[in-house]
């Protein structure tokens, strides 16, 4: 039997491949340390289970295709306290970010057309973008400076007459960096001069460290027609199990478009709009006290991992990751390592190989992104695992 | 700013046109009998709410991609009860049964490839081909032998090199109709002639009259490696708000495929799947109560239609809808007609135009569909009011 094109040319997860090391490793007793994965420890706001079980109608039935009222006016509020003003009509309730993106992709992209996006970039990215035929422009940023963008001049060499929007995460996953107010307005600029979309990822947006001002490209004036905004419950209130995002534009015609995808899949689940809402009435100072452990634990990972000879690494500032650039030829090998060979104190570290954040091809290999989500003991002891068992691959001999 | 091809050709939702109309006619006071949609108002079985109250989670997080073991689990034994056996690794649970056609159809079929589908067709068959660069073949059936399959050859015409899957609902909607094990024999044939896929949209499998006996192309047992059923929670447990649908497949190829696409959105909510499980395990006793009441209302609804002259209506014997062919030249121009200016007893019928249901051009233009959704006093006052309003309407001068 036949497979389409885009999906034969998909990589299935490239953790995936991993897990039966980490399986097995577990089974012979080791305790390993998650720092591959992104999903928080941090607990849910009550509020959402509390609507959750207070949902008391006979039927469950279908929601409007655009999301719920209660939910969209609780988004509206919050944009608020970012100084962004959206109508009721300028959000679309979505199946996580992940919806979000893709269907933003089909809306703005005929198959054989390109997005450009920094790498390294969130894996899926590409995922979505293979299934739809859309190709990447990577526009490669590095360890050494901290994953910042490069030159406009730079940047235009990876526009073509088929680019169509500019995708970005901010804060960024894996990199851990905030982009600059600069490097955003020169992002704008391009985006008018070549007339692109602007699809601001922005996830994170809570998990900006050091007392950084944070911009929201929903804040930049002068491209207000051609910003998307991606957001989700997912990290923000520690909900990823909800899969509530949104897509939030001031551009009629794109809400217009993407409606009629949102109409072709009915609604989204009804009762974790239900739970979502009271996310979005959360008090701040939950926001506020995440953050502060977040930063905890970025300071703890960062410090450790620096005393690791060899590795370059900018201190990350927002999200909660790290990419981490380590002395060794092929970090994915230095993982396997890692899961089927060594241990410390009856434990290993887990981490993912940056390689398939990339999109050009030999980048990354180099690298590893760590998720700083365990506790600040835990995360110490992993990377003291880590370095020890860098020590350890040094010794047996490999590069 | 340009948009994409595909979401630029997707037709935005054709009722959505005629809701302001009926908006309009409520906030006179006219009450609006709605047999132009799908949500039922059956109670959904309290197992459902109960398991959601009950999660005790601190952290709402990822589920698996390919859903949750429970919901599985539960699938698999439901599917024993029609005589399918599926191991564990045969089953992926998506966002409704809408995600589990869009994600086929990308796995199957690259951008310019198309399906064979049966017109009149599920409207957002073509969404979900559009919005992925598909294109449909339609094998048109008529009102005049109740929406039945045309010959073999008339079949093989509609197929060419491209063809790569049928796609056929059984139960039918729109039509209502319930294929013939005959006919499901005839497409098997061809589906291993041609080498194509048989994607069974199996939504409305509970939703068979008249002690018909009803096979799943799962039960068919030459075309085992071929065939992919669609399954979904909304109509048969009356949770369309929980969008639990699923795909079922014994070719490994095709689930490591689609596994890809799950794996790119992460996952279908974990409070859902936890509902959902417990939907599975509803005693058959509840599904033969809603077969024996729509079948009252099909009854209901098809006795008053038949009292209209010159409508053409075979029984139809499955699922809850039914098309009726009208004596119209416009159905749509009858049904605003409807909703503006015919009133009787203060209420009016809001009907469903067919036209769209069709993927030939100029088809089904004296065409609605009705779905029997409501009680059986008002579905018989909501066709009473239709024919009063046709008489209305042709005394009007219409044709």
């Amino acid at each position: 039997m036949i497979f389409s094109n885009r999906v034969s040319a998909m990589q299935a997860s490239p953790v995936r491949k991993l897990v039966p090391y980490a399986t097995a490793a577990k089974k012979d007793g080791v305790k390993v340390y998650h720092l591959n994965i992104g999903q928080p420890d941090i607990k849910t706001p009550e509020g959402f289970m509390k609507a959750v079980r207070e949902f008391d109608e006979d039927v469950l039935a279908y929601a409007d295709s655009v999301g719920s009222d209660e939910l969209i006016d609780a988004m509206i509020d919050y944009y608020k306290t970012y100084d962004m003003e959206f109508s009721k009509d300028q959000l679309l309730i979505t199946n996580g970010g992940s919806e979000a993106l893709l269907f933003t992709l089909m809306a703005l992209c005929s198959a054989g057309d390109n997005v450009l996006i920094p790498e390294p970039f969130y894996t899926n990215y590409n995922g979505f973008a293979t299934c739809v035929d859309v190709k990447i422009n990577p526009v490669t940023t590095t360890a050494e400076n901290g994953f910042h963008l490069p030159s406009k001049e730079e940047i235009l060499k990876c526009i073509d007459d088929k680019t169509r929007a500019i995708l970005i995460s901010n804060p960024g996953n894996p990199t851990g960096a905030i982009y600059t107010l600069e490097e955003m307005q020169m992002l704008a600029e391009i985006a008018i001069e070549k007339d692109l979309w602007i699809v601001a990822d922005e996830v994170y947006r809570e998990f900006v460290y050091d007392g950084l001002k944070y911009t929201s490209f929903g804040n930049l004036k002068n491209v207000e027609d051609r910003v998307i905004i991606v957001d989700s419950v997912s990290k923000r209130y520690s909900a990823c199990g909800a899969r509530i995002g949104s897509l939030a534009c001031k551009n009629e015609e794109f809400i217009a478009q993407v409606l009629k995808l949102c109409q072709g899949r009915l609604c989204v689940p009804t009762l974790e709009m239900v739970g979502a809402a009271e996310l979005y009435k959360t008090p701040k100072s939950y926001l506020e006290e995440v953050n502060k452990e977040y930063c905890k634990r970025r300071d703890t990972l960062y410090e450790e991992i620096m005393k690791i000879p060899g590795v370059v690494c900018e201190k990350p500032t927002g999200a909660f990751y790290v990419v981490v650039k380590l002395p060794v030829e092929n970090a994915e090998d230095f993982v396997i390592f890692m899961l089927k060979e060594f241990r410390h104190n009856g434990a290993t570290t887990m981490a993912t190989p940056a390689e398939n954040f990339y999109g050009t091809p030999g980048l990354g290999k180099d690298e590893v992104r760590l998720a700083y989500i365990l506790n600040c003991d835990d995360l110490k002891a992993a990377a003291q695992c880590m370095k020890l068992g860098l020590e350890a691959y040094k010794a047996a001999g490999h590069k």
